[in-house]
């Protein structure tokens, strides 16, 4: 481990995983859209929400891919690690109320370069929301040590 | 263009394009921290900062990101659009005060299944910090006259 508690690219291996899981509330849509700027209808307006085929207002899919993040930066590999690429594929909606569980887990190390792949995923009640990949640069020991 | 003035795939071309800016300030961080659960000490803690190779603290990657979809969801395509997938390689940090453009444009039209893909991009005073690409689903007038 890092002296922030992260892990060093020499503590990683493929099939380590970790989780985290948030329930949406309509707080988190309004504040979401001010920091995006993102004031689509269908986040705001439970009217128009009802007019589409999701049949009310439904979170950003940005909001629920930040729980991504939030796993990568404070569990695997944690604190020191550097994002370097995420792929996403929006499944199907987050509605206010569900409970979006993200999970992300190793699968390929690159030791040399300090790189580490994840599969990365949102679900809610077991069914994936979002799908992707996560690349990610960590902190090194040995590089540490030597003062790198 | 659809009811909510969003554009239907018939009204769009390979080379349109669209952009929002924002700057970036410490409620933003603040605001995106909560609504992400993303503590990571290089967004929060300043005199941690100053240890990282990025000299301060920075943003979250996917607080520049979600301003792509801000532009997809309210300019190009805008309204009715729905979000398929996304590509994201962070290329640089942003800090505190830094404006962040994000720009997207159409490099491919699938009418038969009303997909567009764009490429997208955020830059900080002309240099690339996030680059990918998104694919997004749009209205069809065709289909909505149709009653479909």
């Amino acid at each position: 481990m890092n002296p922030q508690n992260g892990y060093d690219i020499e503590d990683i291996s493929v099939g380590m995983s970790a989780e985290t899981a948030k329930t949406i509330s309509e707080a988190d849509i309004l504040l979401f859209t001010a920091v995006s700027t993102d004031t689509n209808a269908v986040h705001l307006d439970e009217e128009y929400g009802k007019t589409t085929p999701f049949g009310g207002r439904i979170a950003h899919g940005m909001l629920s891919a930040s729980l991504i993040s939030a796993v990568l930066g404070t569990r695997l590999p944690g604190p020191g690690v550097i994002y370097v690429g995420q792929t996403l594929r929006f499944k199907a909606p987050v509605r206010i109320g569900d409970t979006v569980h993200a999970r992300v887990m190793v699968k390929e190390v690159i030791a040399e370069r300090c790189r580490v792949v994840l599969d990365t995923v949102c679900t809610v009640g077991g069914k994936a929301v979002i799908e992707g990949e996560a690349t990610v640069m960590t902190t090194s020991r040995a590089k540490r040590e030597a003062g790198k």
